[in-house]
């Protein structure tokens, strides 16, 4: 069933594919611990709710499940299985980060049912989702191409980097707000360039470290994207994501249309919140440092440990890794900064702990 | 200390007051069972921040400590007694509603040195504040003229409320958003019609039970409100109110000017979630469709006891109640509504548990 109809009609503002990735980028709150009886219990509740795409994995995607990023409890396999087999309605999706998955892996979820396939890179790096692309459009699968970390870069340069994602066979372009940094002018500027850039659905991924994910959902839509994603109760790492059972309903008392029913939502929601979580996310003081610094929130427990280590405050912290632009992966620069502030402290003749 | 500048200036968009009802209308989420040492600790942060106005006392303000809206733990001279000593320079607001507080009220909330005193009413019955704010105008306080329920009134039925409070002598007027229902443009046209309406500051004050609370409040500003008012992590009944410490530097990035010390008020914030509240306000269900429905969040405990009484959805009443424009105090309203809700179905032959 494709529910991924685009444009405007006749009774409103026209149709938006909502693509639920509660199962996938919520797993980050729980360390990749979710069991099979709990993804079947949400993916049941979304199917039932007429949820058009509901994503599984790893948070950080396919054959990201490793010492370094954290072992899930289930496989890959295991997890497309489960989900695959409570969704009689909705797509499945997953969602790989080359570099932590390979081809393989995109061959065995292939093989597991995948019906969309996201492959993310960082914003300027899209080249690095040729090769993923092509495979994937040769098995038939529906293929989209996605940028993380998208504030670091200009609306130009990701309309730029869209256009090569579909010029590699993306058949839908997206960007994650990966640090929950953005407020809806920002959207809008963004969304607009992308949107005329290319012909293939335009998808933002929305994070609330600013109270902003609703808000720059919607500015998304108005400015002509086509897929939103969203996540029961905001699940997700720090702040949370955009919220699902909010964001629907706000969007058809806009005019728009998901073909989602509401009540049916609300309870997949609840089931969420009962099953999956030990409480839903919250906006928390480090939570709004990282978004105002545009910083990846993956690093909040270095930052905090190196801080205390070092004696600085970890939101000076914070703000310097922004200023330089850290992306996840940089660990080390975190040690660099914090040992640069102390050191900074300590020769104006501050306390020196 | 006065900071109820206005306008806008050569080096950004403008000043902003900054209302904080942390421990007034947070005071719903703890039954109003704060401490003295709460209070303190709370008015004391906040102070420290720079945050212009601390607003204290019972939830319902002035005079409602009772049987029917909950006794508080403190008495108002006492919560009034110990804020007014915490705070060396923010000033000191309180709130009251005509029925639930009285004249004698308001005479010695000033005694206890209240410095901003704001009269709420019904969003249609700003002649039932005229009396009160004729007093405050004669005692020498600053007097400010509220419109509860807000999203019942049209743009222009609220701009004349304004005026009416203006002719009164309120040198202040604002809408609450009581039951968290608007989107932006909601808030666009009726800040809007209020400020073309009167020549005195205009304040906004939401709820996030759609998950906009932050966005309204922008959205205010921009259509020229003076004053927001925001609670620190929200702290409120239900859904909670707008996220102070994510509002202010979300405003500074847009160039508003608050005068307040973004670190401290992020301390500030986590004195509150750590001293205040069991947990921080989060959006579920119920606070969705109350939203949705435009109904007083109050209502909550007494909409799900009678529905389940009834056997009907209290999704299903809280949506009639709304269509039905029901405000506070009109509890009786809900079994109406839930038995017919329950013939009804029954009439149609459906289900009768």
């Amino acid at each position: 069933m494709s529910q991924q109809t685009t444009g405007t009609d006749d009774t409103g503002r026209g149709h938006l594919l909502v693509h639920d990735p509660t199962l996938r980028d919520g797993h980050h709150a729980v360390r990749h611990q979710l069991t099979a009886a709990q993804l079947r219990g949400y993916a049941e509740a979304a199917d039932a709710a007429g949820v058009p795409v509901v994503e599984v994995g790893h948070g950080n995607g396919l054959g990201a499940s490793s010492l370094q990023a954290g072992p899930a409890r289930l496989s890959d396999e295991e997890m497309l299985s489960v989900v695959r087999e409570a969704l009689p309605h909705s797509r499945m999706g997953v969602f790989m980060l080359p570099g932590w998955g390979t081809m393989r892996d995109l061959r065995r979820a292939v093989a597991h049912g995948a019906d969309v396939v996201r492959i993310g890179t960082h914003c300027t790096e899209a080249d690095l989702a040729e090769r993923h692309l092509g495979l994937l459009r040769e098995a038939g699968v529906e293929a989209h191409g996605v940028l993380l970390m998208s504030h670091m870069a200009s609306p130009a340069q990701l309309a730029d980097q869209c256009a090569r994602l579909v010029s590699y066979g993306a058949q839908g372009v997206g960007i994650l707000d990966s640090s929950g940094h953005y407020l809806p002018a920002d959207v809008t500027a963004r969304i607009a360039a992308m949107r005329a850039a290319v012909d293939v659905p335009v998808m933002f991924h929305g994070h609330n470290n600013l109270g902003m994910a609703v808000a720059n959902s919607v500015a998304a839509a108005e400015a002509g994207a086509d897929i939103l994603d969203a996540c029961a109760r905001g699940f997700g790492a720090g702040a949370g994501n955009t919220q699902l059972e909010v964001l629907v309903p706000v969007l058809a008392r806009m005019g728009w249309r998901t073909g989602i029913d509401v009540y049916r939502l609300l309870d997949a929601a609840d089931v969420a919140e009962r099953e999956l979580m030990p409480k839903p996310p919250t906006i928390d003081s480090v939570g709004i440092v990282s978004g105002l610094a545009g910083v990846f929130s993956g690093f909040k427990n270095r930052v905090l440990d190196i801080s205390a280590r070092q004696d600085v405050d970890p939101r000076d912290v914070f703000f310097e890794l922004g200023r330089r632009q850290a992306v996840a992966g940089q660990e080390d620069l975190i040690v660099d900064v914090a040992v640069g502030l102390r050191e900074r402290r300590a020769g104006r003749g501050g306390q020196t702990g």
